[in-house]
């Protein structure tokens, strides 16, 4: 049979502030062949999230940084088309890391398959996978709500800050999301359940927050930082917990971003504490139970944004640094064939 | 007898930015009479913190402010000069919270009997008081070196950072202070057994600071904050702890200091953990114990820095917020019959 020809999404170079698209490149080359013990699979889903900004950048951080030439990283739902994997039958659909291509030759220990009966197969990528565990390890494990607290969540109808804002109206906490739009504040009051949303975009973000929080705020689960953390520092009380999860506003930044005023950090012994979800792992069959077990009883939802096709990835890409998807962001990178 | 007078500094008007010698008065009014249960109290010592900056600001902090005509709070060492309080004997040195005057009626539960012949009276509000309990409890219960981990602490001369540095070298680490003057950091590496002390004055404060710390920083005392801590921020290690005790470069601010960009905390997992000594009063038996055995053995050495007379007590406070005292700083109030 003729060879498969693969599109990939290189890094063509290091972007300096927002991406533009020709930071990235579009090539084609033919699909490789599986060795013994790999798979190739057609990726589905190629899901996008913000801390791909960071691996594009040479900065120092948790990872291995993208090369220019090299493909870009990501998590990815496919379909096995050809496997030397004991066991992974030809048509299974698996989550792996496949990156931003369309075919990929992976380690079949590397892919976790999936069956389209439990639950839509893109969720492996969201509300049932790496977003939704770092939701559930970091509010639970460092925010620790306790019933009548106030939990903030900025970035709330994203793919963690969803997840997390659900999670603390289940342990009975009251929920405050921060969120841009006017419909995506609108979504995680009516659709998710949250107490209250606030704009990011009011003229006074400090004092709508602050209304919205009367008892103040107990537990704040940080994606966002710069303009929307120094609106929660003033509000934080006493013993007050900050899952410190992203910094979206500052990834972005060519020079070092003014920051909040650590005083109320020390005055009311808050615990920040830095995670990045890969040293929970561990919990991740706790997660699976429990965000199962919610979906199937109707009381975790989620909302995808699903753009169409692979050249389109650098474009939604740009647009989630600037906060213009409503939903997590997937790409799909070829046809489902379980919907 | 006539009635003795007693001499106050007392706040005349909230300070804007750092305080100035007109923002405190000295009155003067006949000391009061003990009630049932209560003690006359001579001051012998008044120490002055950094802490008080907070007290004399009407800013939201974790303690009551003190007004405008108030005799200013503060930790003092006395003698009993008239007692209705069963078991304690006029002549009893004793510690308490008499502020800043010569003399003061405090209630019998307040006051902790001190014994010269087991240390010096004064190290009641030093290196066995308030500051050392605040860098054992920090030191060890929040940021818990590990022998050969890298232990950095800013005022590294001062009340609290000379007791931090040296229990932390006890404990297996390796200690690089942050201090202003050169004779200070000669002090802390020569007589207070640091390895290295890098001074704040430093032109390339973050490039020394790097060379000091080969390996990084695990654990960061803070005590000062702004540059000092943009300084520290790179350095630190994955998984490294910051107990925030305090943060003094922003004390007198009148404008929000632009701060430290929080990414390292991210990506290194760091916890930050506010604290303030007054939650920790359960310690306080441990670390007598600890510290008075150390001191003993001359494991641990403290300095004083003693200004004559009440009077001087604003100046020497306003000297206190810009680094001029070198070691715990106390106002000799009275004369000290024990040396």
């Amino acid at each position: 049979m003729p060879a498969t020809t693969n599109r990939q999404v290189v890094l063509r170079r290091r972007p300096v502030g927002l991406p533009r698209p020709d930071d990235f490149e579009l090539v084609e080359s033919p699909a490789p062949a599986p060795g013994d013990g790999e798979a190739l699979v057609r990726t589905i889903y190629l899901s996008l999230d913000p801390y791909m900004r960071g691996r594009i950048s040479g900065a120092r951080s948790y990872a291995q940084p993208v090369e220019p030439g090299q493909v870009i990283v990501g998590g990815t739902v496919g379909q096995v088309v050809e496997s030397r994997v004991p066991g992974l039958a030809p048509g299974t659909f698996v989550q792996g890391q496949a990156g931003w291509q369309s075919y990929a030759v992976l380690p079949g220990a590397s892919l976790r398959p999936l069956d389209p009966a439990q639950a839509p197969i893109s969720t492996a990528l969201g509300v049932l996978g790496m977003p939704g565990l770092t939701a559930y390890v970091g509010l639970l494990d460092i925010g620790r709500p306790q019933p009548g607290e106030t939990v903030v969540v900025s970035a709330a109808s994203g793919a963690v800050g969803s997840v997390v804002g659900q999670i603390a109206k289940i342990k009975g906490a009251r929920v405050v999301g921060i969120a841009g739009a006017r419909d995506k504040c609108d979504h995680v009051v009516r659709e998710l359940g949250f107490d209250e949303c606030v704009s990011h975009r009011a003229a006074d973000l400090a004092g709508e927050l602050a209304a919205a929080c009367p008892r103040g705020i107990d537990v704040d689960f940080e994606n966002v930082g710069g303009a929307v953390l120094d609106a929660v520092m003033p509000l934080l009380n006493r013993g007050a917990r900050i899952p410190l999860c992203g910094l979206i506003a500052e990834y972005n930044a060519t020079a070092p971003t003014p920051g909040p005023n650590l005083r109320p950090l020390l005055f009311n012994r808050v615990r920040l504490q830095g995670f990045i979800v890969s040293d929970h792992l561990d919990r991740m069959g706790d997660f699976l139970r429990d965000c199962s077990g919610w979906l199937r009883e109707g009381r975790l939802r989620y909302r995808e944004d699903i753009v169409e096709g692979l050249p389109r990835a650098p474009e939604a890409f740009i647009g989630l640094l600037q906060g213009q998807n409503f939903g997590k962001l997937l790409v799909r990178v070829s046809e489902d064939p379980t919907r």
